[in-house]
């Protein structure tokens, strides 16, 4: 074994020796050629950029066992090549090295390559989605799953596509996809295999597309913190208006007008109840749809309040009129101006939790969750995934010329409502057990529900109330809104530590937040009280937009 | 002012006075009655429990607001009544109250109630419908809003209605609907509205229905621990078979085979890659999309090894033989054996990090999860709901004759894929930078892959490998998945302490966990090693299925 290793070293020196002095001849060959080898850098250049002219391509910082293989293979007649082909026989082994390692070494540059003719302009475009995405009806894989995602190419077996001279690249191409013999290299067949299923024009379009990429770059860089922070937009603080701004309530009202006349529309009727299934999956379904109607047995754990999902979500959510959630499982995720990112479907219902329930969402794979959002895929049975889905929410009231009125929603209030939701806005209530919902006060929704906004408290009561006997006028409906909407309810959970600042929260709707009526100045309550004993763990919200408004107030200060 | 008071508590006293003197004659009313007041017992008993000889209703335990406002309404002639409209005129206001508080105090008792003739048959099973959730296309809302979850009433409004005799219930419903008189009291004017939706037929089925309910039942009771506690399946304990159980790769080729060839099945095409829309949503689809593909940039952060999602799902989750995910957000909440319980589609993801990429999940509304789940709605666009789409996951491989053989494995292996992934199975990795994903070994997926089961690993290396020219026969297929899954891996996390208890977990598919391979005893690796250093939360997988294998142990150990 001694012997052995000496003998090894031996060799290893020997080589060393050889590759050395091939290296002391290659600059002749690459400037000034010999008798059999024509001057590499007539084709390639000197600095190895390759020519458009004559189709030679970039062959500067290619792997150098690539550029070794590839002049080994046109040496042995198993890689085709017009020029190469006679060139390479002539190389000995240790020319070949050399001149790989020589080239290996050198920088690419991306050039601006004239595209060559066609019968048809190559499709860059084209190009640049059977590069990125393939072209996978035909067979045809990302040329980025092997080459990299910037065409960077990979080892000895995958060369570098990115930048190069695209008159090549065809060329290249249609050798592959025209080669009868398959070949012995695995990698080389799998091309050829690839190639045949390209069209000419896919071929072109590739070779323009891949000149574009700058071969001097590297692999797809990581993820920064930016990239995976949430860049959400401002929102925007304003002074506390002195009266409601009825404006937003009509830009609703004349959106969902649009929305709902659209020909498009499409119509739900979930199944009906006696369909739930039998089996995992049904039960969750019926579970999902008793927490709906019995919502208060989760009173101190996930609710802080006095209500259940139905008291808005009439017929446990499949009241077409009543903010239905049939199509909630199709619409989300979806961005939301609310808190202004995308939210997916269990953000959205830690959102009802949050601020409808004035409580705290249960975990995402918690029972109650999953029961919910089984629940709520069920009555999305037979609804085309991009269905524009009518009517959703509440059916909004335009905003009418005679301003709604505290004192006459306060008659229509005694004379309609307060036999079930009491004069004092609170309800119905033995011990526990909660008979009616309370519609304001500290078991009602708090200021961060969507019912705050008067035109969602309007349409809700004009198509909805008195229950079983909704014969309210609009005027009535608007009147009540807004007299239900003028009591103190529990503080917005985003509370930013003055009614002021919280107002950020509401620019979407017509609201009285911040507004004096006869009950007081809105919200102005204070921080929000704590939280029932027996609340579990936080809802979990990302980004918290109560911190970006947080830290948005202390910029403006800071600025100001 | 001083004056007054004393004159209202002296007419209290007077009042009191004049009640406990009817409490005297009240006695005599029920049982005997006088010349101008037949008894009570005469039709209603003397426990109140009613008669449906004449249709008189149970009025035991009922409460003594409502009583006397009945009797009120009689005697005014504001509420109808054959029998009762004779007799209340009669009552003196002392008498009235003293009789409704004697039979609110009395108890209510079940009964076997006849059904009144009618047509056709009562439909108790409408009727129950009609209670619980509504006839909402007939402006109809569920009894129970109103009188309960169990019928049991609300206060002197909404009476009980739990086990009430279903003539009387008729006959009532009848006069509501029939009265051509709007009543003053506006939540009589509102049953009478709902009672005018109902047909003869409903008022039939109503009446039958509330009869089977318990009158001395209170309202619905709390949702205990146990209805918010995952009932999930004990996972089979089994012995460590001494070779692959074929039985399931064989059956779950004939169940996809079944579920491809249903004539209903849906083939879905997803929308080009340049149809993402503009805006936030689009920005967090292509996000998602870049995530799928450019997976290592979360390396460190929520991934633990060296693969991308777009490594087994390839062309970003859109082909259709490489477990596409384009049905997910219409497939989920989906039950699922692997953990025997109701899946969210965050929590099937959050699975994909902990075993695919053995890693950490990011919390659900990480930017991370959003642009995943937003970019899967995107995919699925169009597909309706309902759907039966097919094919899912990988596409399997009948079990051939001639079991696969490891030798054999590894012959195809070293020719056909070790040029991408290496002899080793370690995959191409410059630097950081990995250039072909590892197959084996630490940077692979962990045990508690879906990969790791031999007829996954076969159906995706047939329909997919080598990438861009798969043209392996099923056999070869069949050999380098058994080669490729008899190579170690990270432990599962789901690691119980030994191979023989974490081996419950590989129940459903044919693979060689816990079974002694070339390579060693697959799984033999002791408990997983740690996260790398960086992860962030752990998944959130509530039951922690490991947990209850780990209580099962325990028990079946004590039970032995």
């Amino acid at each position: 074994m001694h012997a052995r290793r000496q003998t090894l070293a031996g060799l290893t020196l020997l080589l060393a020796a050889s590759t050395a002095q091939a290296g002391d001849d290659i600059t002749t060959l690459i400037t000034e050629g010999t008798d059999t080898v024509p001057a590499c850098a007539t084709c390639h250049g000197e600095t190895g950029l390759g020519s458009a002219d004559v189709g030679a391509p970039m062959i500067a910082g290619m792997d150098a066992g690539f550029l070794a293989g590839a002049l080994r293979g046109f040496a042995a007649g198993t890689r085709r090549g017009d020029t190469m082909s006679g060139i390479a026989p002539e190389l000995s082994e240790a020319q070949i090295d050399a001149l790989a390692a020589h080239f290996a070494a050198l920088s690419p540059e991306k050039q601006d390559w004239p595209l060559p003719e066609t019968d048809t302009p190559a499709d860059v475009a084209r190009g640049e989605a059977i590069f990125r995405n393939g072209a996978w009806d035909a067979g045809v894989p990302a040329c980025a799953s092997c080459h990299g995602q910037n065409g960077e190419g990979q080892n000895a077996t995958f060369p570098r596509i990115a930048g190069q001279e695209p008159a090549y690249v065809m060329t290249r191409l249609e050798q592959l996809a025209e080669d009868p013999q398959p070949s012995d290299d695995s990698t080389v067949a799998l091309m050829a295999s690839v190639a045949r299923k390209l069209t000419p024009e896919d071929r072109a379009a590739l070779a323009a597309f891949v000149a574009t990429l700058d071969p001097s770059a590297g692999h797809v860089t990581g993820y920064t913190a930016a990239n995976l922070a949430w860049d959400v937009p401002k929102m925007k603080a304003s002074p506390l208006a002195d009266a409601i701004d009825w404006t937003a309530a009509q830009t609703a009202y004349e959106k969902q007008q649009k929305r709902i006349n659209n020909p498009k529309v499409y119509t739900h009727t979930p199944p009906s109840v006696d369909k739930i299934p039998e089996g995992p999956e049904g039960e969750m379904i019926r579970f999902g749809r008793d927490i709906f109607i019995n919502t208060q047995q989760l009173r101190g754990t996930y609710v802080g309040n006095d209500l259940a999902c139905t008291n808005c979500h009439l017929n446990a959510g499949a009241k077409a009129d009543a903010a239905p959630i049939w199509a909630t499982t199709v619409d989300f995720p979806q961005y939301r101006s609310k808190n202004l990112h995308v939210n997916t479907l269990y953000e959205r219902l830690a959102g009802c939790f949050t601020y409808s329930m004035n409580g705290t969402a249960p975990a995402p794979n918690s029972k109650v969750m999953v029961a919910l959002e089984t629940y709520m895929k069920w009555l999305a049975t037979g609804i085309p995934s991009d269905a524009i889905v009518e009517p959703r929410g509440y059916i909004y009231l335009p905003v009418p010329e005679q301003k709604p009125d505290y004192a006459r929603g306060e008659a229509v209030y005694e004379a309609r409502c307060a036999a079930c939701h009491g004069s004092d806005g609170a309800g119905v209530k033995n011990g526990d057990h909660v008979a009616f919902p309370p519609l304001w006060g500290e078991n009602s929704f708090n200021w961060g529900a969507g019912m705050h906004d008067l035109e969602k408290a309007a349409g809700f009561i004009k198509h909805n109330m008195p229950l079983g006997n909704a014969d309210l006028s609009d005027t009535d409906a608007w009147d009540v809104a807004l007299y239900i909407d003028s009591h103190q309810r529990p503080q917005d959970p985003r509370w930013l530590g003055s009614v002021a600042d919280t107002r950020r929260f509401f620019q979407r709707g017509s609201n009285t937040y911040g507004l004096t009526t006869p009950a007081g100045k809105m919200g102005d309550i204070g921080a929000p009280l704590p939280k029932p004993a027996g609340l579990s763990a936080a809802e979990s919200v990302s980004p918290k937009l109560t911190d970006v408004a947080r830290a948005q107030i202390a910029a403006e200060g800071a600025a100001n």
